[in-house]
């Protein structure tokens, strides 16, 4: 990938023209004025299809200048930032032609803080309707998002496929070290013995199964509803010599049969929606010993608030990212005790970091296997996320519990600790 | 103390004779069969006013042997147990005359979790005026626990006068050690520099506000509305050369003025009440610097109940143990994140277990201080809070927390564990 075309994907220098499309009225700069101002005056500067200039912060240069193609994309982003942005940078109608676009949406998020636009009838209708996440809209969602093509996520993902966060311990680490060490660091939070009965909900591509059953000894029963990534599983785990320790379930985790001594879902829970939350907690209540331990992993929100319109429309469909408190309905309902809770929202951004500069690095094939507004939707989507776990938006939440009855419990937490981490696996 | 005389106090042989009290009626001993029945035949029995012994577990000798010594008591356990136990054992109207008060206690809270009997309209009431916790309320209710002597709890509590649980992250410590570490592990936990500025809400007598000061120089603020422990930690932190770095203050935690790089607050959640959950937050947001980090040491519960009926009459008036759930309140109206949640439900009940056998110890001491029902009273509610951590119905939540846009966070949480623990302080 030669060094200019990338800067020119990037939207960097050297700045697209503005399209020819009249000239901008004293009106919209007014309207464009105002939004800045009701903003705080944020150090950005906004061009209009004319090339008028309108400055955020007086008096600076700001690093940030994006242009605005049209009037129809200045007022959709003014009058619904949160749902619009996203499309109209998709579509090359906002383009950032100086500084990053994880820099414009920190800079956002820190002076616009999401308001109640979630409210809004239509939408709230939209996300009522995809959320309810029955057995059949849940396989639309996920197949929406997971089945777009194993190729397209293994030019960015390290090679165990881990699409969830890492854990970066320490600074410095590889995304291949620090995803090897989140995946170690649950093993360690499960108590993992051979011989162990693990049931995992939502298994991805099945990086942390064939994981716990290659170090740990346990047996991996995985749950997804992915077609193609339960394929992906199931060919990497023969190749691995695994496929006796590790069985693959393209179903739901409400279909979950049998008794296992461990219950392990890492990021499905974004999917499965709060209408959901006690009857995964009953899932687990059915499935678990009574001295079994478990461990969810899922993002999060600091207080109960719907993702980010954009995202739940166009990326994750019927997505929710739960605060602790709507979380806690599983642990109630399953007769669950808490145990732990870990908030890893730095490890996320880190993980984002390292995710978009894979992207970037390999932008060219991923233009050539989709199209251009599919390569912008996922700059946007990464780099709003990054965005969001830096700004205190989003949140990481790994939880262990145990039935409220258990007392075989460790003393403290020391045994995560104590041992260095795998360099590989 | 002679040991008989221990041993007549514990309950233990030789067994007081009943009091005659008339004939029980065949009503009464269909009544006594029927609640054993419906708590599924517990291995205890019980024996009435005339000697008539009824047995829950058929077939087998009852490790468990108790006595009923009238028909108003009978009644009244059978009525409502989880309010009249406690003073009925208190009274003497209930005695064991075979096993542990502490193995009853567990049985039956194994065999009848408490049930919906909260709801009862006039407890209803009475918990609410109680529990609003408002400036005055808050005070006597404070009063009545924690100003009933010095004296007394220098009898059983450790050193340091550490009402709270411990932390036992080695088997066979003991409880000075365990409280030692119990302070160590918070102040590693809130990664305390010297020169920090600390406020602790609800200090007891003083004694983390002392290590903190001592053992990491910080300058701690720590308020308090026990007049009977404010002016004993003051007394302590004279001793000890440390009035210039702690400062107490009679007052209530609404009150709390000023700005600090540390909250902390250690067994006080309990007595603040749900409703003023959103004050607390809003204290915290208003005290904390940008990047300060602060913790919350609280009884919990997995699912929101209220506290056991006698013991929030008779023990800890307006007193709630919090679900999770319900403690989010706090961290979202302070827009704070919680970082890290660690459940020391096994340590409460080693703590206890160590409080009623120092209790137990000291008990004709006690009884030249009190009465025989205040001994009781005390007995029953310690062996009834180890039976209640033992079987799960409370937990024990430490939650740490900072700015929910606060990004100088530990990466980790090895710094807990890197260093032993002080052997003594």
């Amino acid at each position: 990938m030669s060094q200019t075309a990338s800067e020119i994907e990037r939207g960097a220098a050297p700045a697209p023209e503005p399209p020819v499309r009249g000239r901008s009225r004293p009106w919209d700069r007014r309207l464009l004025r105002a939004a800045l101002d009701r903003l705080g005056r944020p150090p950005l500067a906004v061009r209009l299809w004319d090339g008028h200039w309108e400055a955020g912060e007086a008096g600076t240069e700001p690093r940030l200048r994006l242009a605005i193609a049209d009037r129809a994309a200045l007022l959709g982003v003014l009058l619904d930032p949160e749902d619009r942005f996203g499309d109209l940078y998709s579509e090359g109608r906002i383009e950032l032609v100086e500084g990053e676009l994880v820099d414009l949406l920190t800079t956002l998020y820190r002076h616009a803080p999401p308001d109640a636009a979630w409210r809004k009838p239509r939408r709230h209708l939209r996300r009522w309707l995809r959320s309810a996440n029955g057995l059949r809209q849940a396989r639309r969602n996920i197949h929406h998002h997971y089945d777009i093509g194993n190729r397209f996520y293994a030019l960015w993902l390290d090679p165990h496929m881990q699409y969830t966060c890492a854990y970066f311990p320490e600074p410095g680490m590889s995304l291949e070290q620090a995803q090897v060490a989140k995946m170690e660091h649950i093993c360690r939070k499960l108590q993992l013995c051979p011989g162990d009965r693990v049931v995992e909900a939502g298994c991805g591509w099945g990086g942390l199964a064939r994981y716990m059953a290659k170090h740990y000894g346990v047996h991996v029963t995985a749950y997804n509803i992915s077609h193609e990534q339960v394929q992906y599983a199931r060919q990497r785990a023969l190749q691995e010599g695994l496929a006796d320790r590790v069985h693959y379930v393209e179903d739901d985790y409400r279909n979950i049969q049998g008794e296992y001594d461990v219950f392990v879902s890492v990021g499905m829970l974004e999917h499965v929606g709060p209408k959901n939350y006690p009857t995964l907690g009953a899932v687990i209540d059915r499935c678990l010993t009574p001295e079994g331990r478990g461990l969810i992993h899922s993002i999060g929100r600091n207080r109960p608030r719907p993702m980010n319109s954009w995202i739940e429309r166009r990326i994750f469909p019927g997505a929710h990212p739960p605060a602790l408190r709507e979380m806690m309905a599983i642990f109630e309902s399953g007769g669950l005790s808490v145990l732990d809770v870990e908030n890893l929202r730095l490890h996320y951004e880190e993980t984002l970091r390292h995710w978009l500069a894979r992207f970037e690095a390999n932008v060219l094939e991923v233009r050539s296997l989709y199209d251009e507004a599919f390569v912008r939707a996922w700059r946007v989507y990464l780099s709003g996320s990054i965005a969001a776990f830096h700004c205190g938006e989003l949140q990481l939440f790994q939880v262990v519990f145990a039935r409220a009855t258990n007392n075989r419990l460790p003393r403290n937490r020391a045994h995560l600790y104590r041992d260095p981490l795998p360099q590989d696996a």
